[in-house]
C-alpha cells in the first residue's frame, strides 16, 4: 500500500492519524501541491480529480476520498475500531463524519480557497478554473463560528464527539479546528469543553502524523 | 424505525430508494419543508440541523445523514448489499458515492439554494440565516455540467458506476441526475451512457420510492 500524500493539506493528515492510530505504517509520497504537481499529467493518470490523498492497494487499485481510505483501512486492521463496535455506534460515528465534513470542512475551505492568493482561479479543487467569490469566504468564516460553537455544545461532558471513545468523526473534527487555527480563527475563549477536547486529542502521538 | 421526510427533497429519496431496494418499509413522518416545518421548535428536537432525513429507531436514537442511516440500514438487512461484498467493493462505493456528493450533490444545492425564492437567507440549511450568492449559483451550474460529463465517462461501458452491481453510489448519483433535472440542468445529448444508466436506472421499482 502506498498514500500519495501532501503534510501542508488538510484531508491527507486525517488518513495520517487514522494510520497512526492503528498502528500502520503506510509509504508515502509526497505531492507538492504549492507548485501544483497535482495538476501535472503524472499524478493525474494516478487520480484525474487532481487531490491527495490517494491510497494505492497492491494490485493497483487506487482509492481516493478520506472516508473510503480509512473504511478501507478499517477493515485491514480492525482493531482499535475507530468507526464503532455496534451497529449504532457506526452509524453515530458516520453521522458526525459528515456533519463535521459539511458544516466544518467545507466551511473552512471555503473561506480558505476563495481567498488564497495560489488559488486565485483555483477556488474549487480539481483542474478546471473556479474564480474565488469573496462573499463565499465570509459566508465560510461566519459557518466556522457557528460550527466550532456546535462542535463545544456536542463535546459538554462527553469525553470524544460520540461519547467515551475516540473515533474517525474526532479525527475529521480535530484536522478541520487546526485547519480552522491557520486562517486564524480560532477556538473561542469561551469554548472550553472545546478547548478541553482539543488539549486531549493533541496530546495523542497521533497527532504528530 | 421512524424516517422523519418529505417527498419533495432529495437527500430522505436516497433513503426511501435505498430501503425499497432492500425490501425494508420504513414507516415515514412527512415534514413539509415548503412550509418551514423544520424550523418549528417540535423538529427542532428532533434535528437541531434543521434537515431531514431522520431516521429514528426504537431505542429513541435519532440518526441524521444520509451516509449514516444507509449504512445502518445495511447493517440490518444486509442482502442484497448496497455497499459492496469486499473491501475494495465497499471503499470504491464510498469513494463513488463521495465524489458524488461533493462534485454533484454540493454543485446542485449551490445552484438551487443560492436562488430559490423560498430560501432567500436560507441558503445553507439549518436555522442560522445565510444571504443568497449569485455567483456561487452560477458556479454551481458550471459544475454540475463538468459532473454531468465525468458521470458519462465513468459509466462508459460499466452497467453501473462502480462496475456490475448497483450500489450506493447509484442512487446517489441517480438522485443528483434528477435533482440536477428540475433546475431544468438535463442529461446532454451526447451523453449516451449516462442516458442509457439512467433510464435502466428509472426502470427500477425503487425509482419511484
Amino acid at each position: 500500500m502506498k498514500l500519495y500524500d501532501c503534510k501542508t493539506a488538510p484531508s491527507p493528515r486525517r488518513v495520517r492519524i487514522f494510520a497512526a492510530e492503528k498502528g500502520l505504517e503506510l509509504q508515502t509520497v509526497a505531492i507538492d501541491l504549492a507548485s501544483g504537481e497535482q495538476f501535472k499529467s503524472e499524478f493525474r493518470q494516478i487520480n484525474p480529480d487532481c487531490v491527495v490523498p490517494v491510497l494505492e492497494l497492491d494490485d493497483g487499485t487506487r482509492i481516493t476520498e478520506v472516508i473510503a481510505i480509512c473504511q478501507y483501512l478499517e477493515e485491514q486492521r480492525p482493531e482499535p475500531t475507530l468507526f464503532g463496535r455496534t451497529a449504532i455506534e457506526r452509524a453515530v460515528t458516520l453521522m458526525w463524519n459528515a456533519k463535521v465534513e459539511q458544516q466544518g470542512f467545507m466551511a473552512v475551505a471555503d473561506a480558505f480557497r476563495n481567498t488564497a492568493k495560489g488559488l486565485k482561479n483555483h477556488a474549487v479543487p480539481g483542474i478546471d478554473q473556479h474564480a474565488q467569490i469573496p462573499e463565499l469566504a465570509e459566508r465560510g468564516r461566519k459557518r466556522v463560528e457557528i460550527f466550532l460553537d456546535k462542535l463545544n455544545q456536542q463535546l459538554g461532558d462527553r469525553k470524544f464527539l460520540t461519547g467515551e471513545f475516540f473515533t474517525f468523526a474526532d479525527i475529521s473534527a480535530f484536522v478541520v479546528v487546526d485547519f480552522a487555527a491557520r486562517l486564524k480563527m480560532n477556538i473561542p475563549d469561551n469554548a472550553a469543553d472545546l478547548q478541553r477536547w482539543h488539549d486531549e486529542v493533541s496530546s495523542r502521538p497521533s497527532a504528530s502524523a
